[in-house]
């Protein structure tokens, strides 16, 4: 796109690495803030300055927190007895909004994905070791994707944690609650008949 | 939404206040910026640092510009007789993508619209009719939105032009070129009926 200010293509090309920005868009949302005040826009730029250097992570789980450990982590009125392994901070947001978990996270800061050259290096899972070998954790719960990506990481930190005497499980994949069977994918809808499970009344 | 972190909080909040983007949306952009080194983030923060202040508008068009006069006034070689009055910005890139137009512009900066509290004085109005008054144009072009913002500028800007010896014109509405007809909103095609033209061999 050729625009004729280096200031307005600066600020294009910042919306535009965003994913799912596409240059289009990002003019859209720069024309956006140059309608509103100039302490308006200072105030958009102030939120992403030093972002990086200021976020703070907990220090057992890795969730994005404010203090050294976050506040699932330091309330004692959970669940110490159970983990769920999720791959970053929606997933827990996503999963607390269910109400129906009571237990700590440990967040993995992605997935082990060889497309895009990320390993188990790469991710919290030597620190999970860590944290289970001296821990009353009786059970480690997966939450992760049900990609290939996802797949791999569980089968990886199955692995790892053989040794240690833990229950671990994963959430349950099927087809999803209100959806229609003709829609559901032949996949989906395939494993959820042979991993059918016996009727309970609700 | 329920977020672990103040600074989290702000920069989703920045995010969000734009069009288009959700809560969700937001937080899936800040983390994928939290996965770049800081120097990235901070470039980013940087390109929206003081822009209201900086960016330009050319002191004829209001179009943004990098110098007091933008490259398309001050080019000779472009059409000095018609003008074609835009919306914005993004109007004058699309017009200039076609190539079928070789004259000047002028940035209104909005349309006429009541329902957002947007006046004829909140548009470069004015300063159209001023530069009008001495410059050799001869024929001003609408390139509003066929929209009832649009139709109620140019009805407006027409108005206020009508003591001056010019000829008005707006671009041509109707069916869209590769469009089925069975799939054209009725108000466009009884009109492109009402406005029908005398066959042409391409």
């Amino acid at each position: 796109m050729n625009l004729p200010s280096k200031r307005l293509e600066q600020a294009v090309e910042a919306f535009s690495q965003l994913p799912g920005i596409g240059q289009k868009t990002a003019l859209r949302l720069v024309l956006h803030l140059l309608k509103k005040d100039a302490s308006q826009v200072n105030q958009f730029a102030l939120a992403f300055h030093k972002l990086k250097e200021e976020i703070k992570y907990c220090k057992n789980c890795h969730n994005i927190s404010d203090t050294e450990v976050c506040s699932i982590c330091s309330n004692t009125r959970r669940n110490q007895e159970e983990i769920c392994i999720v791959e970053d901070i929606r997933d827990i947001i996503a999963i607390e909004n269910t109400q129906q978990y009571n237990g700590l996270y440990h967040v993995l800061g992605g997935l082990i994905s060889p497309m895009e050259g990320k390993g188990p290096s790469d991710l919290q899972i030597e620190s999970l070791v860590e944290r289970l070998k001296n821990s009353e954790i009786k059970e480690v719960i997966m939450a992760l994707s049900a990609t290939m990506e996802g797949d791999t990481t569980i089968f990886y930190i199955h692995k790892k944690l053989k040794d240690f005497n833990l229950k671990i499980t994963t959430i349950s994949r099927g087809v999803a609650f209100g959806g229609e069977l003709e829609y559901v994918d032949e996949v989906t809808l395939g494993r959820s008949i042979l991993s059918r499970v016996n009727y309970q009344q609700g």
